[in-house]
């Protein structure tokens, strides 16, 4: 297909590696940065470089950091004893928006997902021992997804985990805010019925 | 702002300069760069780079050309007698898709827009003027957009051009192809209907 100049067409096949980003979107997002000042480009290229360079994994919990120690893992402003699991990173800026939860974060980086090719050796389950133990854990919250691979994720981690003396739970399933019944699928009110509580 | 960590943030802004880009899009694109391999980030910058680089304009007819010479001012291999004058470089790839036709191009490089500071002034019309009588144009085609703007400067071509001997024609309005005369809007249907032709 030789339909643009080869380095548009470059360019485009770059782009439609993005999420969501099909022939169309790409073409209208190459030839709006190809009308870009040569600044404006620079700016964009050098924000993609600093991105992966400045970006670091905590070692401890698997946030996301820049080049400062990681702000979560910090004990004089988060909790210890409180410990959330999620499965990726960038769930937790959801989470930290609600102000509900001022605990400590651990990633797991993967949910149990046999098609894909993780299982339970994927998910390193000492390091989350270790630090229930070492920090003194008494809640363990489970936000993960509400999807197949989340509730097998969360069953393994609770049946893992239950030799400590801690509380776990689970995030609640049930009704979005804001929603009506008749837009809500059987399984949500299935969960939102079962989940009911006194009023 | 401080929901992500900045480079982060920073790359947002960034990607919603992009056309129809909002934050969650920009969010979603952003982490998946980020789950990139640096290689694969090369890649994308290197793209974007050569896009400026090596896409220039052909100062003849003002379409989109690589380092070679431009494709479309070859009069070896385009019509000279036909030129259709489009308002943006990108125009012509659909047109060219068609291979209906076969003749040369003018880029505008705007349409009258007294809002956004577009008059006739910005229309470089002497370089048509000039092109018509060099390359012995018989025919010119108004590819231009079924907008006010389009129409405004169709208007305009065709008066400042119709002292020449040669037809002017500007693409049919009427109704899409394979679609249903209930989804067709009104302005769209009067036009077909002004447009009908004996079958």
């Amino acid at each position: 297909m030789a339909k643009f100049p080869h380095p548009i067409q470059k360019f485009i096949m770059q782009l439609r590696k993005l999420p969501g980003v099909g022939a169309k979107t790409a073409e209208r997002y190459a030839f709006e940065m190809l009308s870009w000042e040569p600044e404006a480009v620079q700016l964009f290229s050098q924000a993609l470089q600093s991105l992966q360079v400045e970006i670091q994994t905590c070692s401890h919990c698997c946030c996301l950091k820049g080049e400062t120690e990681c702000d979560y893992c910090n004990p004089t402003k988060r909790d210890s004893s409180l410990l959330c699991i999620v499965s990726s990173a960038k769930d937790i800026y959801p989470i930290e928006e609600t102000r509900i939860f001022r605990g400590m974060y651990h990633v797991l980086g993967a949910v149990l997902s046999p098609l894909h090719g993780y299982n339970t050796e994927q998910i390193d389950i000492k390091k989350i021992k270790l630090r229930i133990q070492s920090q003194g854990v008494t809640d363990v919250i489970l936000a993960l997804d509400s999807t197949i691979e989340g509730d097998a994720t969360s069953l393994f981690l609770k049946e893992e985990l239950q030799t400590f003396p801690i509380n776990i739970s689970r995030l609640a399933f049930g009704i979005p805010l804001g929603s009506s019944l008749d837009y809500v699928d059987s399984g949500t009110l299935t969960r939102a019925f079962l989940g009911r509580h006194r009023f």
